[in-house]
Order: C-alpha cells, then sequence, then structure tokens
C-alpha cells in the first residue's frame, strides 16, 4: 500500500464473474482475515484491519476472527454499503483508495465513486496487491465441462441465443455471469464448489457466438457440437482484447451490475450501450420442461430426506451424531437419487444453539453431538441434473420443545403459509410480499435477520436473481412473473438457545385475470412434513389448519409410491391431519 | 416551437416550489389542456398532443379532454415516468425537447437526461413558451402572511433553524418547498387554495436566515419579528442572484429533489453540496405539542362530521341534495368549530359511480343529486389552526346495500383494520406495509389504483413526504418514524357503480424494544364511526371485530361530550358493538 501510495485497500468476496461462491483462486478476502462465510468485506488501512458481514454471520465471523488484528463491523442491514460510509468518515480528503477492479462491477466502483465525491476521496481500481503475495493462492479451476442435456434444458442453445437476440439493444451482448453462461449454452461445470458453473466470459454477436473459456475445459467433441451452433471458442485471458478491437461502429450492451470494471475499461465508452443482463431475466422464467423436472426432483429429495430423518432418528436411539455425520448421510441419501450430481450448497446442521447461527457450517473438529433432545434445524440442498433442491425443517428430535419454542416455532409457520397462500396481482415485488411471512413475529416483537426468499437456478446456482422476498429495495424490487423458482423460508433465531427456519420452494403462477389485473399465486413444490411436534395447534386459524393438512395430504399422496411399507408408515404419521 | 426549433416542449404540474398543489399563476398544464387534476403531465410535439395521468384520474380526464385535439395517455403505474419513455420511443435522434426549468427539479431534469442519453436527445431547459401566449394569466398570490402561534407549533423558529443548522453539511442551505418554509418560520398564508401557504424561497446561513418574499405580503409588525429573529427579508425575485453571489469558498446544500432547475444553474457547481432538504425529515416527526393538538383538532372534524350525516339523513327524507351542497354544509359545520381556517382539499362528494371516480370533485353544473338510496363516499378535511385533518367514510344511505357492495366494503375494512393493528419494527418502510391493506381484495381478483397512505401537515399540506405507504418504491421507502402523521386509506372502486374508501388518520408510535429491534405501532387518532350497515360481520374475525369495538367506543366516549343529546343518541347507535 504504501509503496503504491493507498491509504486504503479493499478486498470484497466476489470473482471477475460477481459470483456469490467464488473459486478457491479468488478467495482473497477469506486468506487475509480467517472469514469464512460468502458475505463480507476486508478493507485494510494504515492502523486499521477490519471485516464487514451482515448478521446472518456475526457469530461465525466473531469465532473466525479472534485472535487475530481484524475487528468485526457488523453491518446493521445486510448488503448495505456500510464499510464505504466507514471510509468516507475515517479517511481524509485527498486519502486514495485501492482495488482490484477486476473483482467489482461498473455499478460498485460506481458507488464507491458516488460516497467518495464529496469528500474528494480517490480510487485506484487498477492495483491487485494480493497476487503477489498470497503464495500458495490456488489455480484457476480447470474442470471439464459437459453439456446439459436438452431432454432437461428444455431449449437448445441456439433458441436460447436467439432469443437474447431479440433483446438485445446493440450488436453484441456481454455475459460475465457463469450461471448465465450455463444456461445459455447448455453446459455445465464443477468450478465453483456446490455451483456446476464453467468459469468463462461470453459475447452474443448477430451470426456468432463468442465463449472466452481456458480451451482444455472443452473436449474435442463439445467443441464441435459447440462450433455447429455457430459458439466459437476463444482462451478465457483473450476477453480484455476482444472486447478492445471490437468492430468500429459496432456497440455492446452490457450490464453494470454484473460486468467487472477492468472488462469495462477495455472496451471505448462510445460503443457501449448500458442495459440488463438478458440471460439473467430469460433464465429466472423456467420453462414449462425445467418445471415438470423440478416436480421430479421434489419427490427425489423428499425420499432422500425421509431416509434421513428415519436413520437419525433410529440411530439416536443407539448413539449420539456429529452434525457433520448428518449432512455426510444426508448427502449419501441424495446420492442414491437417479441424475444426482452433487450438493447444491453446504448443509447448514444447527443442533441447540448452533441453529441459531444463520449461515452456520458444521466442521468435523469442532462441530457440536447430537442427542435425543432438543431442537435440529437442518438446511440442505441437491443438485439434480433435473433439478436443484434447497429445503429446511426443523424438528424437535425428542418430542419435548418447551412453549415457548413451540409457540416460535408457529409464529413462522404462519408467516410461511401467510406467503404461500397470497394472491396478488402481476406488478407486485417481492419486498411488498416479506413483511407477510413476518408479521406474526412482528406483532410478538420479535424478528430474524435475513431475507424471507431468494431465487433458485435450474440445475445451477442454489441462489440466482433477480427475484427476492426481501425487505431491501436492492434485493426485492423485481416484479415476480409465472414462471419463477424461488424459496419460502422465515425463520427465528435466540441466540445461544436454538435456530427455526421452514423453507419450501415455491414457483409463481397465474391464476385469473380481472378488471383489476392479472394474478398470481406461489405453489409449494418441496415436498416433506413439517415436524407437527413444534407446532402449537390453537394458534394456527382454519386456514391455516388447512393449509397444513392439504400440504401434508399432498407429501403423503406424492412421496408414498417412492417409498418402502416402513416408511409409508412413517410418513402417514408425520403427515396425519391436525 | 419552431422558432426555438423545439421537436418536444413538456408542460408539467409544478411549480418553482415542487408542490403537488399550485396557484393559478403556474396551471400552464391544465390551461394548455383543460385537464384539472392535480397529476398529469402534458406533452407537445409537431404532430401529437398529449396528456399522462394515472388511473386516479382515468375519468375526470377523459372528460376533461372531450372535444380537444389531446390524446389521454393512460399510466400504468402513478408517478411512473411513462412519458419520458413515450419521447424516447416517439423523437428521433437529435431532436430537441424543450421545458421551464424553474418548474423541474434538478433530480427530474437528471431523470430526462439519462433517458434520453442513449438516443441523443437533447433538453433546452430554459425556455418558456407558455407566458407570452397565456394572455389572461393570473398574477403571482399576493395574500398577506400570519404568524401560526407558538402555542400551537410548540417549538419556535429560532429553535427550528438551529436544528437545521446543526444538520447542515454546508455553509448555507436553500429550502424552496413551501410548507418548508411554512413550518420553519412558523408561518402561514394563503397562496395555495387549501394549503396554508406562502410562495418564498429560503436560505439558511450560519447567523441568518433569508427569506425571499414579495414584500407587501409581510406587515411591518411581523418584518420587525422576523429581524429579531435573525431572518433577513428580501424580494422573491431575487433569489435567482442571491444563489449566484453566494461568497467564495463557502458551500450551500441543496436538494436535487426539490430544487428547480433554474436555482441550480445559478449556483457555481463548486459550492454545491447535494443533500437532504432537512426542513422536510424534521417537520414530519410531530413534536409533542402539535401531536396533542392533533387530538383535540380529531375531535372537532368528528362532531363536524356528526352533523353533516345527520344532517343528509334528515334532509334527504324531505328532498334530494346535490353533491356540492354536501361539500358546503361540511364546511360550513367545520366552520362553526374553534380555530378553523379553511378546507384541507376540495371535499370529494362522490355519489354511487362518482365515488368510483378517485378523485373526483362535484361542480354545481355538472354534480349528481343525491337520494335516499345508494351509496355515498365522502373524502373530506379541514385546515385548524391546531391541525390539519383527512377523512373518508362510506355510507350506504338506505341501509339496503347488496351482498356485493357488503362483502367489497368488509373486504377494504379489513385491510384498513390489518394496517391499524399491524406491530412492525424500526426500519421498516411503505413498501413493506402497503400490501396489508391490499391483501383481502388481493385474495378475491380486487385491488385499488392508488397508494394506502400519505404523510399529512400539522396546519400545513394535506400531502406531505417523505413517507407513504405505497406500492411504489419513490413512495414508499421512507423509514417510519415515532411522531409520523400518515393517512390510512385503503379503497375499492367499481367503475360505473360505486366506491369504497375508509380513512384514518395514524401516528406512529413506539411500543417496546426487544432484542430484535424497537417496535412501532399506529395509533388511529381520527374519530368517527365507520358504517356497520355496510359490514358484512361474517368476513371479520375476532381480532378484527374487537378492533372494531374498540374503536367505535373510543369514538363514542371522546365525541359524546362535545355532542348534545340527540347526537349522543344518534351516535350510540353509529358505535353498537358488533
Amino acid at each position: 500500500m504504501q509503496a503504491h501510495q493507498l491509504d486504503a485497500y479493499i478486498l470484497p468476496s466476489g470473482d471477475p464473474h460477481q459470483s456469490e461462491y467464488v473459486a478457491n483462486h479468488w478467495k482473497s478476502r477469506q486468506w487475509i482475515s480467517g472469514f469464512s462465510g460468502s458475505a463480507g468485506t476486508a478493507i485494510i488501512t494504515s492502523d486499521h484491519a477490519g471485516l464487514w458481514t451482515d448478521s446472518r454471520y456475526f457469530l461465525t465471523a466473531e469465532e473466525e476472527l479472534k485472535g487475530s488484528e481484524l475487528i468485526l463491523h457488523k453491518q446493521v442491514i445486510p448488503h448495505a454499503p456500510e464499510h464505504i460510509e466507514w471510509l468516507v468518515t475515517s479517511l481524509r480528503s485527498g486519502s486514495v483508495v485501492g482495488l482490484d477492479g477486476t473483482t467489482f462491477s461498473i455499478a460498485q466502483v460506481k458507488a464507491l465513486e458516488h460516497a467518495f465525491h464529496e469528500k474528494g476521496i480517490k480510487i485506484n481500481h487498477s492495483i491487485d496487491l494480493i497476487n503477489d503475495i498470497w503464495k500458495d493462492r490456488s489455480p484457476l479451476p480447470e474442470n471439464q465441462v459437459f453439456e446439459h442435456d436438452l431432454r432437461f434444458a428444455g431449449v437448445s442453445r441456439i433458441d436460447k441465443i436467439n432469443l437474447v437476440r431479440e433483446k438485445m439493444k446493440a450488436d453484441f451482448h456481454l455475459i460475465s455471469t457463469l450461471d448465465d453462461i450455463g444456461w445459455l449454452l447448455n453446459i455445465r461445470s464443477n468450478d465453483i464448489q456446490c455451483n456446476p458453473v464453467t468459469i468463462a466470459f461470453v459475447v452474443v454477436g448477430q451470426a456468432k457466438t463468442h465463449l472466452f473459456i481456458k480451451q482444455s475445459k472443452v473436449s474435442e467433441a463439445l467443441a464441435n457440437t459447440l462450433k455447429n451452433d455457430h459458439v466459437e471458442l476463444h482462451p478465457y485471458e483473450n476477453i480484455n482484447t476482444f472486447l478492445s478491437e471490437l468492430p468500429s461502429g459496432k456497440t455492446i450492451q452490457i450490464h453494470s451490475g454484473s460486468t467487472n470494471t477492468s472488462l469495462y475499461n477495455s472496451i471505448a465508452k462510445e460503443q457501449i450501450v448500458a442495459g440488463a443482463n438478458i440471460t439473467m431475466e430469460l433464465k429466472a422464467i423456467k420453462n414449462p420442461t425445467e418445471l415438470a423436472h423440478i416436480d421430479n426432483a421434489m419427490l427425489k429429495d423428499g425420499v432422500a430426506l425421509t431416509r434421513l430423518y428415519r436413520w437419525l432418528d433410529k440411530t439416536l436411539d443407539e448413539r449420539t451424531v456429529p452434525e457433520v455425520e448428518v449432512a455426510e448421510k444426508l448427502a449419501g441419501f441424495r446420492a442414491e437419487q437417479d441424475d444426482y450430481h452433487g450438493e447444491s450448497f453446504g448443509a447448514i446442521v444447527g443442533y441447540k444453539e448452533n441453529g441459531a447461527i444463520v449461515h452456520y457450517s458444521p466442521h468435523p473438529d469442532t462441530c457440536a453431538t447430537i442427542k435425543k433432545e432438543g431442537i435440529l434445524l437442518l438446511d440442505s440442498g441437491g443438485q439434480y441434473l433435473d433439478g436443484t433442491t434447497d429445503i429446511t425443517r426443523t424438528t424437535s428430535l425428542d418430542g419435548k420443545p418447551t412453549a415457548e419454542q413451540k409457540r416460535n416455532f408457529t409464529l413462522v409457520l404462519k408467516g410461511h403459509i401467510a406467503l404461500a397462500n397470497m394472491q396478488f396481482p402481476l406488478g407486485t415485488s417481492g419486498i411488498q410480499l416479506d413483511a407477510f411471512a413476518r408479521q406474526y413475529l412482528w406483532q410478538h416483537g420479535l424478528n430474524y435477520g435475513h431475507g424471507t426468499g431468494h431465487g433458485v437456478g435450474f440445475f445451477l446456482n442454489v441462489h440466482e436473481g433477480p427475484q427476492g422476498i426481501s425487505p431491501s429495495i436492492g434485493r426485492g424490487s423485481q416484479v415476480f412473473q409465472q414462471g419463477m423458482f424461488t424459496s419460502n423460508e422465515p425463520g427465528f433465531y435466540k441466540t445461544g438457545e436454538y435456530g427455526i427456519r421452514i423453507e419450501n420452494l415455491i414457483v409463481t403462477e397465474a391464476t385469473s385475470t380481472t378488471a383489476y389485473g392479472t394474478f398470481l399465486k406461489h405453489k409449494t413444490v418441496t415436498l416433506f412434513p413439517i415436524d407437527s411436534k413444534l407446532i402449537d395447534k390453537t394458534l394456527l386459524d382454519e386456514n391455516e389448519k388447512k393449509w397444513l393438512n392439504d400440504y401434508h395430504k399432498e407429501v403423503f399422496e406424492k412421496l408414498s409410491p417412492w417409498l418402502d411399507a416402513a416408511e409409508v408408515g412413517w410418513m402417514r404419521v408425520m403427515c396425519l391431519p391436525c
């Protein structure tokens, strides 16, 4: 920093593709701080080293920063730019802040410039201070790319590319986001743990599509298939040169939220057309083939969870079980299902007080040991070729929850049902719906510190935009549309005691069109019983009981054909009407 | 337009102070189009003349544009910049759009520039085409200014100015908005119908406050009082010169949403500090004196409405009543109350199908004649020295509503109660609450085309920012804080048949602080019974019945001491528990 005359240096969580989860190669913020959470920013100044993260990660961060010089700055509002405010307050006028522009989007740098302008703080956005000092940095991942079969994807890459072209406002369209590239070209890989994507860039032109990727990752057969579909391969590192040498007079549509600043700086300004990331919008609306597959993936996930909970119940009669064993066992049960590919994220197995750590992940050396008592929160998901799943269930292991636990579980359930039952007009966004899941907790002075729902990919990232059910305008301003695939996951966390979360995935469907608009509703597609031992039925009204009974009837009817007789007996009890 | 080489000219609804309601002098959009609604934009091109407005005004606009060349463009989303999109689509690259920068805020011009940039459309923002051709234009208003007594205002102008100074990020602060100027200096006038404000600008400095106002409006006594409080008077038209001659090295804080482009252009760019309109934020939190007075104003309003509805009931037994007579009579009953100043807006008296015209105002020549049958929607408010009121009641004149009318009224009532009963944490904004008032209508495929609530002034404008309960991010993103004063007014409108709206005013109060935050709730302060003849009690749950019975009990207990014996008898029946 001294050599470059920098007063501060920012290390974000991101990569050049604005990924939420990144390959090890880009985990510089984790490397410098020790903090492993997926959301957080480190800032180094001459006399301070700080880490900013939100309430989901407070407990994890406190643990992981222990003994280091780094100070934890607790963000009041998730994803809010509170570290930027800190910089504006802490730095003197005329200071220079350094960052590596490849890991900052155009929009992020603009926000920094806007915040710094008044105080006269400058940005040097072409400095990578980490590469030279990070001696054991992982290389770029090099996993083989494979095709996502058309019988799963539903729409061919040629048709998808043509859909993009129809919406392009320029001659070219740059796509940097890895899940969008996977969706567009019907390709997948394993470059990022749990996210079946390959590290690449794409530029869609009017006649050809340019794929920038390490060539060793693409087999000759796949390269030929792509060539036949007019997809031309380029070395990954050639993207900047390609962008700087676009034919003069031609324009390129780029999205400021997902394009990194280094790419932006490679393009002549007069060629830039600011606009949407078109693939992001298209991929959010699942096609009928995808929707049919999702229903099937839910059956498989329900079967795997049935086996897991039966195994856990039996095993706890004999011995204790470490949290990590639950995660491994569940991955094993999922792996027995057809077309299984892997976990969609590291399972959160939160026993008792660990359940209150929202993004907890158990580690073999430190994880808790589960006994037949207390509450277990289990949030997990699978990647199947026919869909991505994400489900959270909270269970009472001994059937003896406290009255307070039952009340709070039921308040969370009431919120979950309110969202699942809600009809709303086209034009409604997630920020308008979020509080329906919180209202009963709020009435009791309770709340939870995370969003209520996120978009979910189709054999892609478990977190996918643009829609979200969130109190934040940034996360919740997308209007819901028919075919969107989202989570419904209110929760409640009592630090040091227990965590509660009930998560199902939901698909947006149209119900009717009246003089007052087209109305939508969310269909719940996840299939697994909700633990009735945790429900205080006196707090449910008739509509809520009906939803619960209808849901359990559907779960039983759909899962039974895939279960053995003993499992059916267990499921029948779990799905008894209340 | 030809002489100035303009391809389009925009006429907004605003004035140089970004007022919602403007003095006749600035009603150029109404003058050119005939459309009298408070929200709308006219755009003239060489071959098109269009008026953009939202669903509240569709019926009014259709009526008023009849026989003219102007085409009505119906906005899908209220306050959305759909006319800008139309310009971008309709104009060729290189076109020039003209406008009078005095009636456009900085933010509005920036939004235009942003939208026009890509297509290469230019803006000439210093052209007033209207003044020369509008021969009978009204002069600027010249009403006398009077002091708003400290016993009502609660905080002196010196204290208010010092509160502003504490929050200033610059040497000076420009305030353009008329209600903010009235609040800051504890002055009022009648320059805009129903809005007790005076046309002026203010610049707060570190030692002195500069008031730009037509000097004939300020009596010698008031001028001396102001002088003693270090408020210096300047001619109204000197504001631009004053801003262009700020001492070099000194800065001025301006708010891009409420400062007009002509003022902005008068200030040297290096002196500008972009920031909040500080008075807007301070005035939104009513002080304890104001809150006590509001309770009193509600009593007076309740008494006036009691007399109105009793008079209407009796009169309709004898003869029909024109809608305008109801408005006049109600203003008369309000005028009998202490410290009455005038209406807070032109009363909406919507009989039968006129009730479905959201911002209907009855005119003597054309208004409907009320008989003892059908539904009457009455939205009105008073300006008292001790508060501004705004109340809507919908009543069945013959006690024989249809089952559909009762169902829909009850759905609106359930939404109203949901909002009134809701507890929510500090940090919650209006866009998160809005759908609670709509949920029951949505469940039946119904909706209403306006926001659910607006801020209300204290003996000031009946619509006042920054808070709002609205599905729009622009209107609903302000976080609620203790002491805010807002309306709760869901509705339902069946075109050609009837309109329903239930409006009470609510005050934000803190309830408790828990480990999960500080929680707030809205206290309903308006006092007048809700017509139980329109309620289908089978649709109310126990909580809703309790709210209604508690509310009616409070109305009866608080209003009775101010009513005569016959009125008390009537009120007792109106407030019977259900």
